[in-house]
């Protein structure tokens, strides 16, 4: 099969196209011809070397989504049948024609999903349900900040926000990402300048602050998010852009009797993934199948192309996610 | 009745003896004639004006806790008698002898407890278990770290901890305060020299680190406790002492995916309160009565002498509760 390979780290062009040999399925694995693989910052950091993967899954093969077509079964698999569409997430390895997942572990695609959209969607939507809802527990009537709100997690979690019943309050660098996000379901949008955002909603919540920040550029915005957290608010950390230090204010943490969490999928056991994929088989699919969630996709390119999708990724102009697309 | 007031924020002589009016329960409320009032480090910052009393309390008379008789009861109370001994936390008011509390928020005072011990436990066990197993969710087999091991909620921490099946680790200033906290189930001791503590608590779990740590000291102790805190691992804030800033290390948080967070009983709301006296009634106390936990009595002051009392806490000498005693 194809596959994007890393022999040697470094810039986009470190991505090297390199035919490997199929995989093959093990007890309660299927493999998926992969149709679509969605591209992610932490391919950008593993292919620099800074992100290595984990022990299970393929070393030098990125890609941590995918949608494709089940094309054979390994033994006690029940759930799925050779033809079935599926996507989810994975540790690595998406970047390829073929992969083998887990049969407990690969949803299955909705009918009105193309391929490229389905590719569009693990990642993004599995980590911020992940964070703002399982962990942090964000829950109707309630507000929620979220960072970086034109990234691929941020456009899916003002969604989520939206179809469960919470406001959702968004920053980003840019009043043009902001006017593009209200239509996913920001109420209140608040340029970053110079990482300052408190005020804004602070003055957009009513004073009260935010009972859970999606908090997906980390450095400075993290002691600036506990300038604007409601009572028993909940901060849940997901990304570092912007550094990995803060100077923190423990006297707010403590009176106003704050959650600061860290959370990342990658690194998670086999069973931990496998229950967070069974999380969005069961509260997300049904909402894409409804229409009340949508991928938000911004560039496709062919796997081939992969160094220029890298590329474009680190622009950081993008809106949503770019997705290499695989022919059937 | 006689009570101890703040006319004016100081030293430990701002604490003055002065008569009141006896309160009057309203409806769902007793009053409890005091024989013994716990003394925490709360009171001090309070007497020094550093931290008002939340506006539902008596504004000038401190006292988190107490333990005494039931003298009168409010209209519509069932779960309580006029002569009953019940004990309980209070946001203010305990240095007293008299006070008013809800129904649902007096625990029965089990009969092998003496007043004074009653006094000494309400305070340090309810933030104990309601910061490390209520909040931090900690559970048989696991590990945690108590901080200030030999302070009246570190000695509850350490019996708590063994009473449900957890290891528990601690830290203090000297040897001496380590080696009397051994007899209330601590099994490693760690000397905290200038605040280094996280090599010796990884050296204590295998190199595994902490589960849990019930932080009392806060500033630059979170962020050792980053440095032993194990996967998944929750640190709760419940004092700071050492200072109320910290340079946080946000990877460590996002890579081992801990969870930090601040708590504060005095100022919740009074269903709060309920809730964790209920909590307290059910899960704790009857250890009380089959004697897996006992509390740890330091020094007793008749209620008049509080300055005495206030000024021998300031010296943190201490192991264990300082408590006020009235006579019946």
């Amino acid at each position: 099969m194809r596959a994007i390979t890393i022999p040697v780290p470094g810039g986009p062009e470190a991505l090297v196209p390199t035919d490997r040999p199929d995989p093959t399925p093990s007890r309660g694995e299927v493999r998926v011809r992969v149709r679509a693989a969605g591209v992610n910052r932490a391919d950008l950091l593993q292919r620099m070397g800074r992100y290595p993967a984990p022990a299970d899954a393929p070393q030098d093969i990125p890609g941590l989504e995918y949608a494709g077509v089940v094309d054979a079964l390994g033994e006690g698999v029940t759930e799925l049948a050779v033809g079935d569409r599926v996507f989810g997430l994975v540790p690595g390895g998406a970047y390829a024609e073929r992969i083998t997942v887990h049969a407990r572990g690969a949803a299955r695609l909705p009918d009105g999903l193309t391929f490229v959209e389905g590719g569009a969607i693990p990642e993004a939507f599995i980590t911020a349900y992940d964070a703002m809802v399982t962990q942090a527990g964000l829950a109707a009537g309630e507000r929620v900040l979220v960072q970086a709100a034109g990234s691929g997690v941020g456009t899916a979690a003002l969604q989520i926000a939206r179809a469960i019943g919470a406001t959702a309050i968004g920053t980003a660098r840019t009043a043009a990402k902001l006017e593009r996000a209200r239509g996913l379901g920001l109420s209140h949008g608040v340029v970053a300048q110079g990482g300052a955002f408190a005020q804004g909603v602070l003055a957009a919540t009513g004073g009260q602050g935010a009972d859970v920040v999606l908090e997906l550029v980390g450095g400075q915005y993290v002691a600036e998010d506990l300038g604007c957290v409601a009572p028993l608010g909940r901060i849940i950390l997901v990304g570092m852009l912007a550094g990995g230090s803060v100077e923190l204010d423990l006297g707010a943490l403590l009176r106003r009797r704050v959650t600061l969490r860290g959370t990342v999928l990658r690194s998670r056991p086999l069973e931990e993934r496998l229950v967070a994929m069974q999380a969005f088989s069961r509260h997300l699919v049904p909402l894409f199948e409804s229409g009340a969630l949508r991928p938000v996709v911004d560039r496709v390119f062919p796997l081939e192309r992969a160094a220029d999708a890298h590329a474009y990724v680190a622009t950081n102009d993008g809106f949503g996610k770019v997705v290499l697309e695989l022919p059937g």
